[in-house]
């Protein structure tokens, strides 16, 4: 029996497992990823922690078949650069090249969200279906697409950015420079700016303000339990991110039709409250009703999903 | 050797081959669709069709592998139902299942935007290439996806309908019910649409009003040559078309990141002068500007794309 080595590099912290082939941790290990201190010392991390793993199998007399790595940002096709990583402040660093010199292991680094996406492909709501997109909401807003029970992210590793795909105009511009993006309206950032931009423009009765101290300290969390409470304007807040998760997940519908559309991410937690107004709205997005369409369903896994759909990485390619 | 059958179904026409392996067509037949005699008739006219074929092959000692109908609508994932075809009005026909009753050949039926996909694929500007994608512009917004060099429709026949994508807010809604879909942007309608609303609220110093007895006259095509001979308001319009098609290839980038993207149809027959303009404000809407995205190009096929894609269908599939 071999082992494989899944890595989950993120901005606080670096999680890693050595996994069985019945995708069972059996050694785990959890580091400060010390993103300050630069690539080069978080790339000697990784390193130390790949070797780390490689004494314990072969304590178990056991060889390691593969190592994957998912991290928030994107890699090129070929798997070497890590062409962009905004949670560590990365450009352009040659981290695949950099351990395939180092290991004689096969190694692949993939997209964190495209990472949930074949855990929960493997191991949760995802499983068994040919054709399925995973949508990560949080302070970003992140995509996974299986097809033919393949991850898929194109011919130049640009594909699966669904946060990025414009659905309409908005009242202030992405990071990425454009106007309009899908993560403008449904990250856990974009809810918050959304209120607190009506709060400034007058929209004062609203409990929000009866729980925070000051405008700064208003979170999703928050706002979400006001709506549930019936507050106006966080429901206005929560609908409006309804609609627009909606309108994303018919777009994806028009273009890949999946078996299931998956929802993960911090936002995700609000549970059923959230994901029935969105399952309300979509029928009125989707172009043909007569035929049927993927299922909407709330991610399964937890924070193990990062490791184990790593570790899964080459079976996936 | 044997032979396939290729129809394309239009409103006006219905276009049909017999191609032999190295897809030459040896034998065509176009006739009226008739369609205001209803689904009943046209579908007699296809059997017609399809005897004739079949005579013809055997008077050359030939088998028929198989027949592929593409039309302007959608079809169920089984091929047995026409759910929805808005040019013959036709509503849940079962095109494919009263042919596989009287035809004991492999029978496909597809959307014609996917089957002029295949078309460029096999035989033009897509030719070799893993992933693609297909954009016809005309009355509406039709698309077309390769996957892996096999035709995408998704996993209940609901894929690749590009022009209902969601990309903005526009000043009236899309025939589907919706909103800012990619169709009511950049369609020829679309344009014509957007400029007579333009004249009717106040802008009458035009050279399109020059050529035109009333504003029912306007037509894409001579909105485009106004364009290129300088006329504000028909650059205006084609501008705003070539930014909203910038987007949503922009968008099929960041979800399905193809190697190629073809432009077909009536509107892109205007050609560099028009495709220039999309390629110049497309990289300002790609994410990863480090990386390369797929090329941009018009497709080259003609006419006979229908029929040769359709002939095609069975090996695509």
């Amino acid at each position: 029996m071999n082992l494989n080595i899944g890595i989950d590099i993120g901005g606080t912290n670096i999680g890693a497992g050595l996994l069985d082939e019945d995708l069972n941790i059996i050694y785990r290990i959890e580091i400060p990823t010390n993103k300050d201190r630069g690539y080069d010392f978080v790339k000697s991390q990784i390193i130390s922690i790949i070797e780390g793993m490689r004494s314990k199998a072969s304590k178990l007399n056991q060889k390691i078949d593969s190592i994957g790595i998912g991290l928030p940002g994107i890699v090129d096709i070929e798997g070497n650069n890590v062409i962009y990583n905004a949670n560590l402040n990365w450009n352009n660093v040659p981290l695949g090249k950099n351990l395939r010199h180092r290991f004689d292991i096969p190694i692949n680094i993939e997209n964190d969200a495209t990472i949930a996406g074949i855990a929960e492909s493997a191991l949760g709501v995802m499983k068994g279906y040919s054709n399925s997109v995973f949508i990560t909401l949080g302070t970003g807003v992140g995509g996974g697409i299986i097809i033919n029970h393949k991850v898929y992210t194109g011919s130049h590793g640009l594909g699966s950015e669904i946060g990025h795909m414009i659905v309409g105009e908005n009242f202030y511009d992405c990071n990425c420079g454009n106007n309009g993006c899908l993560e403008t309206f449904i990250s856990s950032t974009a809810v918050r700016r959304y209120v607190i931009n009506e709060i400034e423009h007058g929209f004062i009765n609203t409990s929000i303000l009866k729980n925070v101290n000051s405008i700064e300290e208003i979170d999703t969390k928050l706002i979400f339990e006001c709506a549930e409470l019936g507050d106006e304007l966080s429901n206005k807040a929560v609908n409006r991110m309804a609609k627009y998760l909606a309108i994303g997940i018919a777009n994806i519908i028009n273009i890949i039709d999946p078996d299931i559309i998956a929802i993960g991410g911090g936002v995700a937690k609000a549970g059923d409250f959230f994901l029935d107004r969105v399952k309300d709205l979509l029928p009125r997005y989707i172009l043909f009703k007569e035929l049927d369409f993927g299922e909407i369903k709330l991610a399964k896994l937890g924070n193990d999903a990062g490791i184990i759909g790593a570790a899964m990485l080459k079976e996936y390619k």
